[in-house]
């Protein structure tokens, strides 16, 4: 019988892994929640109203169609039996592996305040996308019809918690949306008077990017209508704001993008994990104790020179990727090396015109650095359709200052 | 002051009387639940996968932004109060008027069965749309999982109720999905051995064609793998399938695309209303007893050489115009001709390079009438950009036979 690999996530480290598993001679089952890939870096394009969920999705089944010795499995699996290597589903069925490879990824974590989740969603799933964009379009259309000065304000005031890349993009997406995408729309308000907060805990945003360069994003981010706070700790949020200690803001829309966890299957590796849930793993990926099981993407805690291996796309292509070729070599006889992630520098957008780049010897700032932003991303999209769509999107929108898909649907009417 | 003119309704009619009262000295507000027109002839392409919820809606805000005697109002009318001549909104606000243009179109209805809604919704709304297109695309998961080939041949089995237009446009997409689209993309189960059954009461389908059209289209939807049903009375609908008297098929996917009911604005004219609820108004449009209120699209009763002006998008655009030129009129104390439609043929489309086309003098079926079909659905496109990646989109499908935005969303994991 065929050696029987089982991956668990269809998200950039499982579907790479099972990519680069095409020509090996395994039986691999991808196992998801959802019948989609999701590319993430694109998702607060979702919740603001830029491009639709279709172009940034793409179907597991469709994508591995051609690849014969894979099959998809929508599910979710609840447990894993290590003994009898087996993981168990939702439905109580039982799947054999001869190796596991586990990459669920991420959620949101609201550091100990699980209720804050109402009133200030986090940005991780399609769902979580089409419920910002509702939020905040009807935070406009709302202040159209508010005849209170006082409440008006507070329904034109955006809070996003959390200044890392995406905190950085969704805010001034905001601005963006604000200034320029509905710009005529209303006749009561001038949307441009929304004010967007920006609200980050440490010292300065983007902490991952040199400092010169925060300050240009920072710059572009004033330019844009939004004022970021800095050292600022919020310690209470609800349906009327966000409280920081002794000051508080009104606002009539919350967006969290602060704390990650990882996702609960950690647990279910009966292994030690760090404080936000991953799993420490061997410098080849691999559970200790358990050479069969595989841990990639965000789920899997690995240093490199002193640092986390951090939790971005990048990283987890190239986790799912080695796990693959470690499998290879181990089925073959040959010697695993350990994972190394390449840095390949990092980028994020904060307007048209407006990027941050980081490659460790070169950093720059502004237009071409968002040309560059844009390319990276086009390059990463799965399907070459998608690829073709988004592009075609973005020129409109360059042009146009529109943004197409801003539906307010769900039962918030 | 300028006259007030009042629009319920941002559909075809409700849309089109706004934009043609562009010029005029009135101050028009339109009144909508949603905060999108939807262009419904292509909603059954984004119940199967094709289009995207956001390139068949245009923001209503956004058409009309650069009209500025025009404001938009996103709300739901719970009454008319016709003596003090305002509307109340869900909030209770009033907003008063000098001419009301109601334009509220319809809904789906069971013949006296609502209890079928849960079981076989119908294709209305955008949520109508993605429900359904999640529920095909879950059947088609659940049915490569099971065991039982019993369970799994109703899984695979997928009925559409009513043979109207949409009826068959439903039912020829899954033809493709089931044939084209998902050829590849499971391992246990072969999608191309979906049964899909197309129910119609009356003795044919299509029953707005002529006979030999509708001959044509059902040949189309044969060799789509679609088994077209006549005189086949639904006698009960439930999760496990639909009974016709004696007969029964076991189906997972029911779909609803017979009858129609007028919107309930209708019942607070107090005048009197046809079987569907429908607005008996006059030759000019306006409800008998108030000439200060129009009646325009699905909702209006209006008979026209012994038939009724169907509820179709050029009877309705068609009527919102007239409104607004007999509104023009009568401001300038000029005559009003009665409201006449020209009937410019009807459409349908099967599947790629299949469908049928009814100019009274000219009749035909195949590939002209589906290019037909082609370039006139996207001139009515309200949003140049929509148009342009609609163009783009089926012109990718054709030639990948693939549908992108085949997305499983909601709770339905």
């Amino acid at each position: 019988m065929r050696h029987r690999v089982v991956i668990v996530g269809g998200g950039f480290a499982g579907l790479y892994a099972a990519q680069s598993l095409k020509r090996e001679n395994v039986n691999v089952t991808l196992i998801d929640r959802r019948n989609f890939h999701l590319f993430q870096p694109l998702l607060y394009q979702v919740a603001t109203g830029a491009l639709s969920p279709g172009e940034i999705t793409a179907p597991l089944r469709h994508v591995l169609s051609k690849q014969k010795n894979t099959r998809v499995l929508l599910g979710e699996v609840v447990d894993i039996d290590r003994g009898a290597r087996e993981v168990i589903l939702q439905d109580h069925s039982r799947l054999e592996y001869d190796t596991l490879i586990v990459a669920t990824g991420s959620t949101h974590h609201y550091f100990g305040h699980p209720e804050w989740c109402h009133s200030a969603p986090g940005l991780k799933t399609i769902e979580d996308a089409t419920e910002i964009r509702t939020r905040v379009l009807l935070a406009f259309e709302r202040a159209e019809q508010e005849p209170d000065p006082v409440k008006r304000r507070a329904l034109l005031t955006f809070v996003v918690i959390g200044a890392g890349p995406t905190g950085v993009e969704l805010a001034g997406a905001l601005g963006e949306v604000s200034r320029d995408t509905l710009r005529d729309d209303f006749r009561s308000i001038n949307p441009a008077e929304a004010n967007i907060f920006l609200l980050e805990g440490s010292p300065r945003i983007l902490q991952s990017y040199p400092e010169h360069l925060a300050e240009a994003a920072e710059k572009s981010l004033i330019e844009l209508g939004v004022r970021t706070m800095a050292n600022t700790r919020v310690t209470s949020i609800d349906d009327y704001g966000v409280t920081m200690g002794t000051s508080h803001i009104s606002a009539g829309t919350v967006i969290w993008a602060a704390g990650v966890q990882a996702s609960p299957l950690g647990h279910m590796l009966g292994v030690p994990l760090d404080q936000a849930g991953r799993v420490f793993v061997a410098p080849d990926l691999t559970v200790p104790g358990h050479p069969e099981i595989f841990v990639a993407g965000d789920l899997a805690h690995i240093e490199q020179d002193g640092a986390l291996v951090p939790g971005v796309a990048p990283a987890a292509i190239q986790q799912g990727q080695y796990v693959a070729r470690a499998l290879h070599n181990r089925l073959h006889n040959e010697p695993v090396a350990p994972f190394h992630y390449r840095n390949k520098g990092s980028l994020a957008t904060i307007g048209r015109n407006r990027a941050v780049a980081d490659f460790g010897k070169i950093e720059f700032a502004g237009y071409f650095a968002w040309l560059l932003w844009l390319f990276i991303h086009l390059f990463y999209i799965v399907i070459f359709e998608n690829r073709v769509l988004i592009a075609l999107k973005w020129a409109i929108g360059y042009f146009t200052f529109n943004r197409g898909a801003r539906l307010i649907t769900g039962d918030h009417r």
